[in-house]
């Protein structure tokens, strides 16, 4: 569909449209691997330089998807070995892992709207040690080392009139983490791909991100602290469903001329604009995904 | 669009589908007015005979649809000048009104869903008297006459793993009411209605209505009762999306056969079958709207 | 403290309060056992009598009271020893086990109030078939054998206007259920047995036990089938409470006539009558051990 | 009862249980009116010097009851006239009402917790305007004068791993507001007061005060900025009720040694102190109350 701009919060995604070209573009490498007992796809998208950054609409850095199609279905163990990838990939992301370090673990998102509750409710089950370990010390464990984890839920800006970017700095300054971990729900470009791939990424969260109303940055430069983003995809742009429905139609209709006909399309769905498409199961799959992620980060936090 | 079959639950909708001959559709009746204080538009559809019902898609009877614009917006008193006109509307199809009566008011869907969380919400919201009156007589609220209004939320077939219909049939059996109230979130046509209009209708629910898993039938037919059915539509089908921005396009491409891209389209999005489209503040929307229709409820049943 | 009454719904409690004078109670057959490795006691309590039943203030039937302290601490996988054990108990009074057979668990209590939400929290996490055997056949999990189980969350009548009993007797009704299991949260008399002991009954739920608005029966007399409850002590009365101060402070008062105070104490504190005594995490122990009951109700009815 | 120490979060209680002295107690003076058409009597207990504060056990400052009984009940308006008179003692209290200010509430307590989740409901109700505001300006309300209102919901230390006064120094030190209204549920000393009583006080938050896991300090030394904290008593404590309890038996049991027994007893009970007491509708009632309390700040911060 050429430079026919659909959103996407996925770099694997990013990368598929810009086609063929993007595994020979320079400053990005790709490795992929499969992990056949586990049934997932590792695709690591590695950016390294500026213009390789301009080409893919990503910021530098690195971009681990897991692509993990048992994730969506019920298990007895909520998908034990798909946290245990999750956990080795974000140890490899986390720096000063293997260090006892001070990680706050962000969930954003709406609560309230259940595509976007990944966060929140990801937050909820983790394991939480900071307060215990600053009062009874980590004895209180019966460890020799111990992460200090701590967690908030910033909540969304039409709740607390403030952006989530203030309260999670606000907070950062305050409790000094060595390092954040942030989750939240994405937007995908296909249906296929939701609610059976995570993204881990060690550039944050971007502005103009997620499901709800858009996020602020979130990273590094802003706050000071290495920040990984977790992201799981629930949501699909509702304009990008008209146009992959288009773009599907008009490939078997060559004599309608794509190109006018799309670009048509896009500045006249203004209506679409604050709406998103998910699947009608999204409570019980939300349920389900963000205890899997939870439990990924609870594995490779514990030391 | 011609044959072209979208899905809506509102029978405003399914009657502008047919077009200009629905106005003079042979046993369909249409009065429309305008409230002015209140920017209410109530159209009032009244289908009188099996070959007008089977024009329109729905059953004989009465379907109210109240246009209210302001619902959608946040309001100190949740509208309750739009309340009162529901309160209106919902007595003249009420059977019995102004007698006592024991009224059982259903709400429908998934509490865990947003956009599907309408009738839940709605339920918590309304004055139950049922066992008052029956512990202690009318003379608990001091009144000599009284309603008995009950309230039930069945849940969702993947939580309970009964149909709603069996769960409700089973309680209307136990405690034999006059009649149910039944409130859904439905599913719209046009983005522009949703959220902004309320339909009343005395013909219950038909199968297949409804945000998540398809409703069955909650009818005078099959629970022996009287049913009235509130509806509000907080989401659209995303193959209605799809549609609509095809026949936009279309419009002005006279040189593409629109039929044929159609009705191939059609059979060509089988992964939008079980996903929906709803608004990105619909957490906020449901609470207020499903305010208002409780509150309308609770003003048509004090006596 | 003699003939003083105070509320229990532990029929182990019930046998305490009687004294060293049950264990020789024509009627009353006491087993114990010790599971070492859980850390579980299991005391089961057959009254076998009417006289018995009388003398104990519990209806004829089996009380398994499983004692494990553990269940009340945080475990990675929500103590399934403890689940297991629940289970082999559970398939002991459960009434045709082996054989395949359709059971509707039932959540009693409020979900709203923390105390009280076991029911509901319990059915939440529940593996429900109904449904799906019902349309796809027992194929549909590869089975030879499956139970049919739905489940049901019936409220609490302050927002139904309908008692407990007339929604599930409606409910079982019309869809035929072979047995019923029953989940509530109860009150014991004894701190230090809360959230820390699951009581399995062949004798259903009794009227005026349970945490909340004091429950109606639901017994095999007023369903017309087999009723397994399940329950665990959340709460303790206010009135208990006292009474145990009381009996703890005159103990070593032995100039006081304690039974004097205490009958003097039952008439005077009619403002304790609406009030139960609760921990400070109590939303933290619920989830955990609504899920450890779920998880044991899961294992028993796999097949 | 004398120097026997139980726990309120009430002035008023303070003062009662200082007794007769403290009208004529040196630095507190005391102000009572009733308002007749609201059925809400004011206390209002100023603090005025050190002395003063060291005998009342509460520090300096003015402490503001409002004892409402109706507000216990359900009422169609959730008690607007109450919510009016929150609002003028609200505006007494707080400094530079009446120019414009930046406010930030914050919602104590742990929403999964019904008697301690007064604070994280009643944020959700307000009328949130700092957003907007800083985007659109004043011009979006129409207004020449425009307070910005900001929200927050810490959550419990339990669930977060931080302290509340940690993340609220944190938001605070980012956002600059200029004013802080903190809402909290209370302990009373008195079941007769619970729920029926508001304090509104400008001392702020004391450590050790509050439902659940004991508040640390949000005071005007702390965060650099002016705290109003207006709270409601949703609980008793445990070892409250059982004093009590005694203190009414003994009054007539003259020949027991009162003091002996009491002091007693208060080393006995060590198992009530995580346990507190609340009452059975508390579900309902909080709902209700949070609605008057964030009410009463909206009418308070529109200009």
């Amino acid at each position: 569909m050429g430079n026919f701009q659909v959103r996407t919060d996925l770099a694997l995604e990013a990368r598929e449209s810009i086609g063929e070209a993007a595994g020979e573009l320079r400053g990005v490498r790709v490795e992929e691997y499969y992990k056949d007992e586990e049934d997932v796809r590792v695709t690591k998208v590695m950016i390294d330089t500026r213009n390789a950054a301009k080409a893919m609409g990503k910021p530098v850095g690195i971009y681990v998807t897991m692509e993990a199609p048992a994730m969506v279905e019920p298990d007895e163990d909520y998908h034990r070995e798909i946290s245990e990838c999750l956990a080795k990939e974000l140890l490899e992301l986390l720096p000063g892992s293997g260090d006892e370090q001070s990680v706050l673990v962000v969930g954003l998102g709406n609560r309230e709207v259940t595509a976007d509750s990944l966060g929140p409710q990801a937050v909820d089950n983790l394991f939480i040690t900071r307060h215990i370990v600053r009062e009874y010390g980590k004895a209180a464990y019966n460890c020799e080392k111990m992460n200090l984890v701590s967690a908030l839920e910033p909540g969304v800006m039409a709740k607390t009139g403030m952006e989530t970017a203030e309260i999670v700095k606000g907070v950062v300054s305050e409790t000094a983490p060595d390092v954040l971990i942030v989750i939240d729900a994405l937007a995908a470009r296909s249906i296929r791909r939701l609610n059976r791939t995570i993204q881990i990424t060690n550039t944050g969260i971007q502005p103009g991100s997620g499901v709800g109303n858009h996020r602020n940055a979130l990273t590094k430069e802003s706050l000071g602290v290495p920040v990984i983003a977790i992201g799981i995809p629930t949501v699909v742009d509702a304009a990008t469903i008209v146009a992959d429905a288009m773009e599907k139609l008009l490939e078997e209709e060559k004599e309608v001329d794509a190109v006018k006909l799309v670009s048509k399309q896009q500045i006249s769905f203004p209506e679409l604009n604050n709406m998103y498409m998910t699947g009608k199961d999204i409570d019980a799959v939300i349920k389900r995904v963000s205890y899997t992620v939870s439990e990924g980060i609870n594995i490779a936090l514990e030391m």
